[in-house]
């Protein structure tokens, strides 16, 4: 197995949650998943050991919106023979080698014949591309380019024991119950063989996070969706479509185990509340985060922000498609991505939800004038340090925006500063009776 | 004459639009034009030999808003002899000499008498400038500070045969009938004598904006002035202020014939569509093309943004007053204006009117998630050239976008696609039944 | 005393505003005052002497809002002495060297005992803090950190012959009455004891700019506030709720004796009309003057500004808080303020107000195309100099945008032409009827 060189280092993983994300990703690296099948079901099985997912199946031919749902793709095995009998290309050392849902395949070839059906990348002549022919039946090898250049005027037998028939798409959902009905989503693609960063570090937060959200206190109600790509979405959406308006704020996560800083792209809607809060806490956090105008291309944000949804749902990455070479390549695997940049993923996601949950808007209860902290303990008489000082100006600022109109978020906008002491500070107005909580 | 030397030009015009203009505007060139009288006549027979337009007279002393149609000026000639009999200055040399407007005169006076009444550039000593006295019943003579510097003490002759009498203001209208009511208007001014970047340029392009026009499928309604400026566009606006309110876009034109790069005034409005339209256009086209804001000064766009009525009417030039010292003199002349720049500005008109007129709201009739492009052919499943993934982004901009809402132009500007592409994909969309055009 | 090298500047003064200004702060500067007593009623005497105002008193345990109103304070004397009996701090030096609002103490304490009763500037080792206590009983001294470094193991006497008794809260008010029940509020804090910048120069100011405009035509009514910090503010407020809402702007008078640019605060609304007429006015006179963003921290915009009342007043002072180093410190003296910056001051306010008043809206009573201003003389028919260019364009820019929407100042900031042109231009077109003015 291709893996082997994982397993080693799987075995000294610790507990911190990035080793046991990491670990979760390098369980579920060799499967072959695709838009259906046994990869898939595979996949939302060890996921199922880890959170009581609900796993769905929809059957081939069910119409979702403009589409319908595909049959259902299993492999067992592929690989290209030379006149030899020798394994040239196979599918035991890289489930990538196989165009992602290929049809079934079976005949002697001459070069000529086979080159058509075959994918590499010049550019970089070790790596296996990534490739998929979802909605056109063929089939195909993708194959590092030095594998290629080897291959010589020969008699080739291509095998692809696949089967594409009637069958079901398959996704995982998670629901956990809040104080009020509106609900956050947070979608995941569980589509893609053996691609670490692509799909597997979005799985691993996700998961996480919706562990970390089980023990925290929750105004939101939250919804995880482990689903495949595109179709997936599009048939979630079809079969919930009376749910979608309680989703008030979602992410969509993907990208999520590399080096690189943080990305969020933004909803359609721009300046939606999620747009704002992921904004605010990415810049406070980082200057070198990137947040980036929505495109009508990418992950399931597609989906959700097409224009009969139009859902506040963005997306967060740390290096965006395009922005990194390995994308869609063997070489987005479990080197690419290390349990570091999976935990710091999920400490930003967590500090996103907790600031999401936190901007609320309170209601100033002596709006006359301000009111004399001084006798609730709330005002340093004399002196003072920094941190005192602080504390007291956003008192202030809560107090003077808590008007009804203005969240949390807003009065961290328009005070410039920074969204924890706000916070704090309307806990203590809170607790003096100064302010009460707006529904 | 002292056109001959540009007659020599004409004769070597071939074919071209921009020779084709330029020849126009040759033709019009030694004619005496003013606010009223035979001039414009003159110029609007010269239009008629090109385009069909209707010549409209109304007569002096008719009440237009605030003002009063004037007398009729004409003039037959004009010079200033000396006490030798000679004539220094002659109308015959240049119809600028007269200051325009002027009333008759016929007497002998001195060199301190005359001097009040001579206008010459200090700046610029060889040329004429051009001067008038609409409003104020005045005599003069406009000459080079050249020939202002030969002038002694002397008995002078001055002659100017001018009649000022009860007449006509004279404009011509042209009307083109498009699918619906809604008008485009575009005015040129027509009253300036030997000028040819200031007003020769802005009726040629105008004229074979018209003839290009004819040719077209047209939306919109097009309503072509040629008319006196000020008092022909208050004529104008006077007789047909029920009229009006059909013009939902208009541009003045007028210094389109020279080397400089665009610009465009926009509108009162500042935001109306053809504001938006003519700033994507210029800057699509050439960075350094111009957008100014509105100021209450310039051509007949005066008039049609005064607040009563606030059309969308902006003015394009290419330099604009200030910009260029020929301005008002007799340097600005045939020798300053180009073929290849009349021609150039007539394309940009060209293109305007096409993108104004492209400029529709779609309705998507999937909106729910993605339409399959696949299925009907408008997905390229893989690989593909740059051109085709710009085509596949447009598809994807025109559907996220076309929810009753936004125009093309606005998919234009949020998308940052080039606005052709953008139009091609919705013309595709339109043809697959995926979207409808909104009325 | 003191303030005998003050004394003989006063002397050489002579008659400018500047010069009264600086007498005026120079006669309250040896008072001593605190938020109540006698030092407030001193001081509002003096004023009274050029300003017929109306003094009020609000007794003692009056609820304002959240608050009530305190005891009043007054002290006698104060000092410190050494065993030997040497008064080695004394109150009749400077009254910063009492804790303003010190209850009153008489007794022997050693060097450890005095030491928390004691504040100093170790950066400032010349000057006097100024500190108070006034919602927390305690007594203290404060003194320079030279006079500190002195102090040997002792017994120290210390004494303060002060009262804090039932008694009122007293402000000073003066009401103008304009054309209209709208009220401007002009209001400065009257609490600070031998500071001058920090009240001294603000109350100067309302003063003179009261009568500056007691012989101005006045189109709104004023109210100037002579009053202490925060719980005048809030007693004011309270006291006259209902009134509240007849101030539709108003201005916040502090700091304005320095040598500093000026500084303008906006209000809590950041786009209310005295907020666009100061920036407008202090843009136009130098480019250093600054505009800040609101905080509800600072002088009594604080309270003005309060979410309940929310009113469109914001403050005017040279240097601010934090800006001089004087700040709150014997420093802040007579020296530190000088006659020809509070002259400047006035003017500025005087030009602010002038603005204010100026800034109406007109209608255009010709709106159908530009009238004819030639037949009413207001068209430079040829040449013209540039003044005359600059006042077509005004004429034309108010014609154009007086349709009932754009005050002056909307015109000024449009046209970007200076705001007195503009004025003048309306006056002008006012006058020959051209324009009327909207109530």
């Amino acid at each position: 197995m291709h893996t082997d060189k994982f397993t080693i280092k799987q075995s000294v993983l610790t507990n911190s949650a990035g080793e046991k994300m990491y670990a979760l990703a390098a369980e579920m690296f060799p499967i072959c998943r695709s838009i259906t099948g046994n990869g898939v079901r595979q996949s939302l099985d060890i996921i199922k050991k880890h959170l009581p997912i609900d796993i769905n199946e929809v059957p081939t031919g069910r119409k979702v919106f403009d589409w319908e749902v595909p049959k259902e793709w299993n492999i067992k095995n592929a690989y290209i023979k030379n006149s030899q009998g020798e394994e040239i290309i196979s599918f035991k050392n890289s489930n990538l080698h196989v165009l992602n849902y290929s049809v079934p395949v079976h005949k002697h070839v001459s070069l000529d014949e086979l080159r058509p059906h075959l994918f590499f990348l010049q550019d970089q002549p070790d790596w296996i591309p990534y490739r998929t022919s979802y909605y056109k039946e063929d089939w195909g090898f993708c194959i590092s380019y030095n594998q290629f250049k080897t291959l010589t005027e020969d008699v080739y037998e291509v095998f692809i024991d696949s089967t594409l028939e009637p069958g079901h798409l398959t996704y995982g959902e998670y629901y956990l119950r809040g104080a009020v009905e509106d609900e956050v989503l947070i979608s995941a693609h569980i589509c893609h063989p053996s691609l670490a960063n692509d799909n597997l570090s979005g799985i691993s937060v996700a998961v996480f996070l919706a562990k970390q959200l089980e023990k925290m206190p929750r105004r939101y109600s939250y919804r995880f969706l482990f689903i495949p790509g595109t179709i997936g979405a599009i048939t979630w959406l079809a079969v919930n479509e009376k749910n979608a308006a309680k989703i008030k704020h979602g992410l969509v996560l993907s990208l999520l185990g590399d080096a690189g800083n943080f990305t969020y792209k933004k909803s359609r809607r721009d300046t939606a509340e999620i747009d704002r809060i992921v904004s605010a806490v990415l810049m406070a956090s980082d200057s070198k985060n990137r947040v980036i105008d929505f495109i009508p291309y990418g992950y399931d944000e597609r989906q959700y922000c097409s224009p009969g949804f139009n859902m506040a749902v963005g997306c967060l990455s740390r290096s965006t498609y395009g922005q990194y070479i390995q994308y869609h390549t063997s070489a987005d695997n479990l080197d690419f991505i290390r349990p570091e940049f999976l935990e710091g993923s999920l400490n930003m996601t967590v500090k996103i939800i907790e600031t999401l949950e936190a901007n609320q808007k309170f209601l100033n209860l002596n709006p006359m004038c301000e009111p004399q902290l001084g006798k609730r303990g709330l005002y340093n008489l004399r002196g003072g340090n920094n941190d005192s000082k602080e504390f007291q100006m956003a008192l202030l600022w809560v107090l003077n925006l808590s008007d009804g109109t203005h969240s949390l978020l807003d009065i961290h906008v328009r005070s410039k500063m920074n969204f924890d002491i706000v916070k704090e500070a309307a806990n203590s107005l809170l607790e003096a009776k100064l302010v009460r909580e707006i529904s």
